[in-house]
């Protein structure tokens, strides 16, 4: 299930297209109420590190230690609480959760960066009684600015008592910064524990591209699982997922300062079995909802990026590796050209082909193909013949599918992206300080 | 000189204005009246291959041979006109001209546009007396359509009976597609030959990202010199101006299917000596002429960018190479949220800082410097006391120039950009076919 809920500025969203993509495990999970696998507890609050008043602080604890494993920005100006959450889980692979905030990313400030970061982090592990040093910390919003640690300390004791294990959508909203819906997925499965049927819950919370002041995208997403891992497996389940999911999402090619997805398996659902209740079949099944949770929050990032009015989705087929495929496929979706041309309707095939050609792959344009919404425009390099108008209706208001053929090999990728309209420009131009 | 000739769309440009930059070497290069070098006749026309009605087919022909180098686009979807060009040079470093169309670029039509753009130079050649193989041929605008070439067929008595020594400004017309400004820029210099001092001209002529219905951006530049070169120093000389300007040059990072720079030297200012007359003293002067104006008409491109306000110079420095240096600099002149962030005169540090850190060259965040309209906003890595309201009336309606200091080495790199408007979504997305 994706639980959208909307906020405030897509006013062309009706209710019932938020519920559309509500799918799944029972009415219980729509709304407010979430439930999340076992053990784990989560809030949201106030701070009043947003100017806005709207929650800014969250806070995502096990009530058991969880093995945990993350993939982090690879940009050069990282953010204090990228590095303190990497000092952290080099130290040990098991924790007890994260503390959340925005409305200030914490990026830029140097060794009062760093010690705010740590300070946060060691304040909100002894608020929740897990201790000092078992809390991951991530920050999202204004860079350069110092953090406001005096409103996070004074907050932590309020959203402690306010965490609870349906507390999910309030953690979703206290991440946000400009994002429009709060993007939560889940996913559960069956698991036979000591004779004992049990349900297994994969839920992941996320929030996307959104811009505070003068700053840039942030991209953050927790996982929780009541599953059990071990430190090794839980790193390499997230850095496959991660591959063909969160690192598949392209809002404009502008890599975050702050970017981190983190997962914790607390194996709650497993009961004191543990790991000995697992097996092949059982690490197969969280695979592939772990896949499927990340796959949904990567979605609904590039549905929600600024400005965006459609989810564009680029397949490269064809190609002679995978890496090549996700090089075209990145290249094309990150083509301000094509773009534009998708909010405009425009079935411009030329653009995606040009696009492809620069991507820094070789690969034969006489054997290249572009589909848009199923249609065939360019077949062998030579344009096809087409219906335009009835290829615009398909266009408008629609989810864009489209794939280019590589013709070279058999290797395929798939993106995700937004349209660029005049929100985006407006959003990141006249928002300024 | 840059001869900025204005046609309709940019409003806010005064005649003052276009002739700002209109310095060097006499009143006679402004205007329509430009005198090209020795020996170059040019010249447009409108043959009907633009809806408009506008000039659409031009004509540069040299009265003697002329040695010739190119460079051409690295997008795997080339235009047939490029492959034509490209065969041509193979088989003869030393031509007559070129000829040029705008309105249908001639891209994706297989063996058909191969055979057409070879038909265009042939009859070309022919019609200018120069010969079956003596043209190099071009084209830009909709791709994938069939070039008309019973127009250009038509048009070329015409074409040629119009070409003059000082038909430049019709010519940089006619290669034009949503251009705003002809693009032109002219230098001279002195050389003593058998005891007479005579004078030696650089022109350039270029259009720049411009769309026409279905399509994409098209970089095209001439030069012609009267100036004596060898074949390897043509080339050369090319080769090493081209890589710091026009390939300096950024709009929005899609890299055209037609794009090519090609330069014509024949000779003419040296008389019966040629290259005897030449040597390193005037090679250098050459070099440095050449160089000049192949910046200029790289800044005129990046100034006349789809919906462009500013012209935009992203230096960076402190690079431990060039190549490190050029790569970040891109990344930066390519960043959307940079680009948006000047059109909305937003001294976002940022924004910089985090395009840089995510090109993907190490680096030391915190030796890091970033200066915008020369006020140094970040010094090792940490920002700095800042007049913003100060510092958003230096940006308003000025070129803007931001400096990125890495901190590693000794090497630079200076790329042009533009920022990026609501026009540039308009343009691109609201002239769907």
């Amino acid at each position: 299930m994706a639980v959208g809920k909307q906020t405030d500025r897509r006013g062309n969203l009706t209710a019932g297209e938020i519920l559309r993509d509500l799918v799944g495990n029972g009415p219980e999970e729509v709304g407010l109420k979430i439930q999340g696998p076992r053990g784990f507890v989560a809030g949201g609050i106030a701070a009043g590190l947003k100017k806005s008043g709207a929650m800014d602080l969250g806070l995502i604890v096990s009530d058991r230690p969880a093995v945990t494993a993350a993939v982090t920005t690879q940009n050069v100006f990282c953010g204090a609480p990228v590095t303190v959450t990497r000092e952290r889980l080099q130290a040990s692979a098991v924790t007890r959760g994260v503390v959340v905030n925005a409305g200030c990313s914490n990026v830029a400030r140097g060794e009062e960066g760093l010690a705010t970061a740590r300070a946060m982090a060691q304040a909100a592990g002894i608020a929740a009684g897990a201790g000092p040093d078992a809390l991951l910390v991530a920050s999202t919003g204004v860079i350069g600015v110092r953090l406001p640690l005096e409103k996070i300390e004074a907050g932590l004791p309020g959203l402690v008592a306010q965490t609870s294990a349906d507390g999910w959508e309030a953690f979703a909203h206290a991440i946000l910064t400009t994002d429009l819906t709060t993007k939560v997925a889940r996913r559960t499965f069956k698991l036979k524990v000591a004779g004992k049927s049990e349900t297994v819950t994969v839920l992941g919370v996320c929030k996307g591209s959104g811009m505070i002041q003068p700053n840039m995208a942030t991209m953050l997403a927790f996982i929780t699982t009541d599953y059990a891992l071990t430190p090794a497996l839980a790193k390499k389940a997230l850095r496959a997922a991660n591959a063909r999911t969160l690192n598949c999402v392209t809002v404009d090619g502008d890599t975050s300062t702050s970017d981190m997805a983190i997962l914790f398996a607390n194996g709650a659902a497993l009961g004191e079995a543990g790991r000995k209740a697992a097996d092949a079949a059982s690490d197969a099944k969280f695979e592939r909802a772990l896949g499927e949770v990340m796959e949904e929050l990567a979605k609904a990032i590039a549905r929600d990026g600024e400005g965006a009015t459609r989810l564009v989705t680029v397949e490269v087929t064809g190609a002679a590796t995978e890496k090549a495929a996700h090089q075209v496929a990145m290249t094309i979706a990150n083509s301000p050209l094509v773009k534009t041309a998708i909010f405009g309707n425009d079935p411009n095939w030329g653009r995606i082909a040009a696009a492809a050609g620069r991507a820094g792959v070789p690969f034969d344009a006489a054997k290249s193909e572009v589909r848009l919404q199923g249609a065939v425009l360019l077949k062998k390099g030579q344009p096809q013949p087409l219906d335009r108008e009835a290829l615009i209706e398909a266009m408008k208001g629609q989810d864009v599918v489209l794939r280019f053929g590589m013709g070279e090999g058999k290797a395929s990728a798939r993106v995700w992206t937004c349209d660029m309209t005049y929100d985006y420009i407006r959003i990141n131009a006249e928002y300024t300080t």
